[in-house]
């Protein structure tokens, strides 16, 4: 016997023998998987295993308690899940994304590697399939048609309300106090890009935060269709060879596991033959894309500069700008944040055409509606987190830059005409404007206001509270 | 004087005079704008248009009780503004889409209609601006970048509320009443394309309403959003020249005219410069076009025949199909709303991008995101209305062929386990594909079960309830 | 006879009979369609009618040629056929893009308006089909499924090298003028939205021109597939009830009316179920929307101000900009062009979605699909145009604020190393940031180097021209 | 000292000293580019790294030879270099896609690795900069700003042609073998999924290999615009402080090394700011996607069955499919190639909008854009590969069910008009349809034709073969 045959072991399946590393729990299912879907380098992600191990750990428990499966069984089986769902296991599920459309391996690769996990810790023969076998004891009571559709809505359900809004929150909370500490920095506003009428930081940040506080709730409407599971549908929605009240126990015990309101999918032929929850959930992944796009691109041009850019923000120094240039820091981490806001936008695209390719009882996307979704969260909830801890936090507002602004726009003209009528300072602008001089210069040298008066009227923060 | 010049009249702006056609009521800026604005077929749409008559008459009523406005000149306006409301004055709305980003045009082609009817009205010379002026009364405490946002909201959301809305409801519910009517009818399952066990065709079409249903309270998610208006925001958001208390008096003439509960928006700045409630608005019509893309797509493979494809459905004959050929009816109102479908995802698309586009205190993509909302909202709205009534109902089972099917699947040899044991009715199973008989059949030649015991196992309503 | 009855005829088709307005050509199955696909606003673009003016009169001709249809029948219908290419019969195609996947009806709409006109023509009667009938006439040898492709193809390809590419070419000369007249003039570089390196504003342009240079080609290489026509394979692409020959003719007449190379379509099975041909062709539209896109933003961007802006370029003022604000001009054409990119964004994705979905032997996403490609076709055509004329050939640069930058950046600093060593140098930038000085200031401030020496080293062409 | 700080060095650059793993050759800014760029799991693809392993080694060579880089340190670059370019450092590249827009990280990284590598063959110590700075020797003449371009070129390309386009080449083939295998096999057409006239299942496998030899073409359309290689410009376009045919000789070696026609941009500025390039080749890779989509939908609902679906065509059986039910396979490599098709179109999507979002010198979004391209590349290539070898090249016609359907289609009734005249065939049709029987038998049944005179009429094979 070679070294190589030592490493190995053998596994069966319905279409026979096939060797597997001895040092795997996988088995037949998952090694042919291996062959004929070696695409690429995009793995079922470990979210989606841990989600898997807490489905079949219910599962086994509900099988107990509805007299489908013996104790014994479903102790062992919920042993090995909960190592899964711990994250104990990762280096045992080598599958890609691109397989069958149904997940139908990746079920498999779990029901395999439970099967294994278990019999060794009853003491058993990896690949013997006894005492637990992967299809009539893990997978009992459930098909791959239900089972990773329910995955799916776990992990997404999970990552949304554990990791991204979290970091949403705070970066809305880093702009809040943002916005308070930039208050009373009066500041000129720009439509269109031109020099417009006055307002102040603070409220410039203000939208900002509203942005995002309503990207918080909108997400958040997303919530309720990814807390509906299929579980209790097996193969076509039905329910055939499930037990009655399965669906409801898989579904309590996976609410307990994770403090999130799990709820049996209230109907289950539609939560196998499309996602439109996971549409909708990406649909308001993306507006949060669109909004830190904005959020994004404002940020790198008011901090554009130092001296030929707008320079009104002063960004955090992050990494070596240039040595010899004292003032240069590139806006690194909001061009990070608006490549992830095209990614999300791309992901986006991908999850809308997926989900609208179901076909009667099926929806054969599904695999890579959850690795495009959990793509989108996880990058929009490390985004957020850098983003603000390396930049929003550390951002300063170059005052000296924004008076000066204020002071040589010509916009704050408007506050001189019911003093001195609209012609005069109609004048005064073009004489400005002509002469590179500021308003104030231009009224001096037209002799039509003194110093005193101009900023007795001109004042700037007034326009910027015209209610106060 | 020669007959063009007789067709003509002379406005003034800011830039000099300019000829205009003396039948029509706009002047000098909309006139400028067909020239430099020469680009397509696409229109500002006309419900933006009847948005701006209800905004133009909600300012003028409260300038008026605020005092900035006389009584009289705000009569006039609000009577030339109710015209425009009403959809009487269409043909003086030239300009396309493609515009400024602000919708200044369009804005200022409102004011300039509603000063030149209502000194019509007052019995005063067109292009006078006596004793209507279009900026300084029309247009009075606002700006186009607060009233274009708001006419989009507006426009928005009484479409999808009171058009796109209703007809998804009754598409709901003609699916609803063919899925009761169809609640007998055991059908095999398909996943993967493939034979699966069976449902009935009720229980298929109950997918379907349960998507619509979803759909329904997916896009309502989305309407507080619209309701928020940017009026009173003016040119920045700071409402410098509106009177305090004009947003709220405004967004109460609004909600009061269209019975749609409008409110100020919380974030004026937001308001402006970005436009994530458009965005989530259109992400949430998008998950409607993939469940019709679904829908639609079933009913025509099922319909698919009428003696080479599934034949399981058979569809309403609306035009004339091959004249010597009976039986084949194309799925035409599936087609057309598969194209819908796909057009919606475009235009979400183009939505999504001109959301995030925003720059400091505007974004100026308005007019096309209207145009692309409302584009979607119609489409969508039209189109259920034809599927519902052109297609849904007069929908019809072909029992016949359905039931063929059931009883010439092998899926069925899964109820047979029980009682002749795995290996018999993978024998069976076998026997019958390669002879190519029923399984019943099989079962009698292999002289397995009598014809009596096997209809008493072999239920497929069983198999379609198992839970009764 | 009341005076409606008066103004309706009777036509017919295998459904029977139907009223159709008396002064309109169209018959039975147009007036049908008016019913069954009344979906919105958008009708089967007018090009694409003139493209089946064109096919049917080759058809005609070809069908005379090859001894299917009398000579005297054939230039009945070519007479009428030439009235729809020449544009005269706008009135008769009332049918919107939104019907049948395949485009039946606008062909029988075709078919229908030729046969009544031809008829008309002859001296018959209106609905009689005598001489000429729409089926076995005008529509001889050939299906809408060969047909309608057909005109797509002939109507964008039409459009593109017609109007598109002169367009482009057009914007690419202005940019390329621009760049000639600004080649003189060193800016400062921004990368990263911050200062860098000079370069020439001439260079800056040149960049332009090179992505509309490349843009022409790009759209280049997609006219090959769109130049290949369906016609000759009828009903599933096998060419059943064509002539021999059909194929060949008929393209070659579209050739001579077009002077635009269309030959048959290699594979006509692909012709008929797949779209690749328009899906290549929108995807170097976009490319074209990308880089105008990124043209325009930086125009817009060059020339924001005019005083808290960067403000190096000068915009022509076509719109009347603030009246007591001199200066402000907004970039309104730049706002056209970016929000008619994203459409076209759109659009694309909306042709690609459709372009994947045909099954078997035909594609049913036809009329959406030409109907996305001739909207972006014209949008930017009409966009390069008015861009071109309205922005471009008015754009000036502000040679003054450009200098300033130059004079006050500190990136300059690189220049004096050499001279001065990096430590002086460091320090020197350090000085000029802290005290708000310039370079040259910095140097005579902290007596490192003279005015004169200063400016000798320091030249910025020379940083921009690093090889002359 | 404890057993951390053994496993650690010190590294430094302009912002001070950080520790690195001791066993790692990277330096201090990869390393902090780890603490700020903390996002996601996307690394940098290896594609992108060896081809700046690739770029280092011929910029050595280069400045050695225009007398810039002594010849020995050139020497231990390239030595270096060519570690990298050929796999060999694949644990020292860390970093993720989520950093800075222009790559600088990415490029340091590089840097960092080579001087670090090259100082250890040289003997010197790691972190010592002696005899090889990562800045002054490794990036000697370039900038992050033309290499990270540079390499998204090279790599793109190289994986387009050597991996992609064989592998679409090869399932071309495998398609075009089963296209002359099906050559003789007559089978119904179908349009709308209605039945249609017949075809051979020869002709409908030829539209997919001429789908694909279009693809092919398109998709080398593209090629010319990767050649071009940025490599010269350096910061802003200029070419600053790289010598005089810096470009050319680079741009030559790696030409040499690659084998593929590489040649300097023809247009820095462009080359830096826009990525016009990666755009339209995305874009070709999307139509290939809109063909395999096509192509793998076809195939299985050709497949759909085993009892109750279309049952033209046999799949391969890869996995176990139901081992109780035979017959049935699930088209499993149809799933993957086409949820790979929707995912191209969602990067596709992420990478035209990075591409419009350039700003003046600078377009900041080329990692996300080059790992798109790449992960879009990779999943074509694989996917092809395994949709060729698992799925097309062990298809069969499933020749009984084929027949069946020709038989009892009723569309050969439009043979029979001819002989028995249009009322006598439509009569033949409905009674067929009404009877359930076929044609044939209806014929008989009517008395119309002999059965012998039948077949002598219906010949299936000349209405697929109109012209033969």
């Amino acid at each position: 016997m070679n070294t190589t045959q030592q490493n190995k072991r053998i596994e069966t399946d319905s279409m026979g023998e096939i060797e597997v590393p001895a040092d795997r729990y996988w088995g037949a299912q998952t090694q042919r998987s291996l062959i004929y879907f070696s695409i690429g380098h995009d793995f079922i992600p470990q979210e989606v295993i841990e989600a898997f191990g807490l489905i079949k750990k219910a599962a086994a428990l509900t099988n107990a308690e509805l007299g489908k499966l013996p104790e014994e069984k479903a102790q062992l089986i919920a042993q090995a899940a909960t190592e899964i769902a711990d994250g104990k296991l990762e280096d045992h599920f080598p599958l890609r994304v691109w397989m069958t459309g149904s997940g139908t391996q990746a079920n498999m690769n779990v029901n395999e590697v439970i099967a294994n996990r278990a019999i060794e810790l009853a003491g058993g023969v990896r690949g013997s399939k006894d005492p637990i076998h992967p299809n009539d004891h893990v997978n009992l009571s459930q098909s791959s048609n239900d089972t990773f559709p329910t995955a799916m809505h776990i992990a997404s359900a999970k990552a949304i309300q554990t990791r991204l809004l979290p970091q949403v929150q705070k970066l809305r909370d880093a702009l809040y106090r943002k916005a308070e500490e930039f208050e009373g920095i009066v500041k000129i506003g720009r439509t269109h890009l031109q020099d417009a009428v006055p307002l102040t930081l603070g409220q410039e940040f203000s939208g900002y935060v509203a942005q995002l506080d309503d990207d918080l709730k909108r997400i958040e409407t997303a919530l309720p269709g990814l807390y509906e599971l299929a579980i209790g549908g097996t193969a076509v929605g039905t329910g055939l060879n499930a037990p009655p009240q399965f669906s409801e126990r898989v579904s309590a015990y996976l609410s307990e596991f994770t403090s999130l309101p799990f709820v049996p999918a209230s109907n289950k032929f539609a939560a196998l033959a499309a996602h439109d929850g996971m549409v909708m959930a990406s649909g308001t992944l993306r507006v949060l894309a669109c909004s830190l796009m904005k959020i994004a691109n404002d940020i790198r041009w008011l901090s554009s500069g130092p001296r030929c850019g707008l320079g009104e923000l002063l960004l955090p120094a992050n990494e070596p700008g240039s040595s010899i240039m004292p003032g240069k820091v590139n806006p690194t981490q909001c061009e990070a944040i608006t490549m992830i806001a095209a990614q999300v936008m791309g992901n986006d695209t991908a999850i809308g055409i997926a989900g609208s390719q179901g076909n009667l009882e099926l929806n054969v996307f599904k695999p890579m509606l959850v690795f495009n979704l959990l793509h989108s969260v996880i990058l929009l909830t490390d985004g957020c987190h850098n983003f603000t801890r390396f930049l929003v936090e550390g951002l300063k507002a170059n005052r000296a830059q924004i008076a000066r602004y204020v002071n040589q726009s010509l916009m704050l003209v408007t506050a001189l005409t019911p003093e001195i009528g609209y012609d005069q300072a109609a004048k005064v602008a073009h004489y400005a404007l002509d002469k590179e001089v500021s308003l104030k210069q231009a009224c001096l040298d037209l002799k039509i206001l003194s110093a005193e008066k101009f900023d007795s009227i001109v004042q700037p923060a007034k326009l910027a509270h015209p209610f106060e």
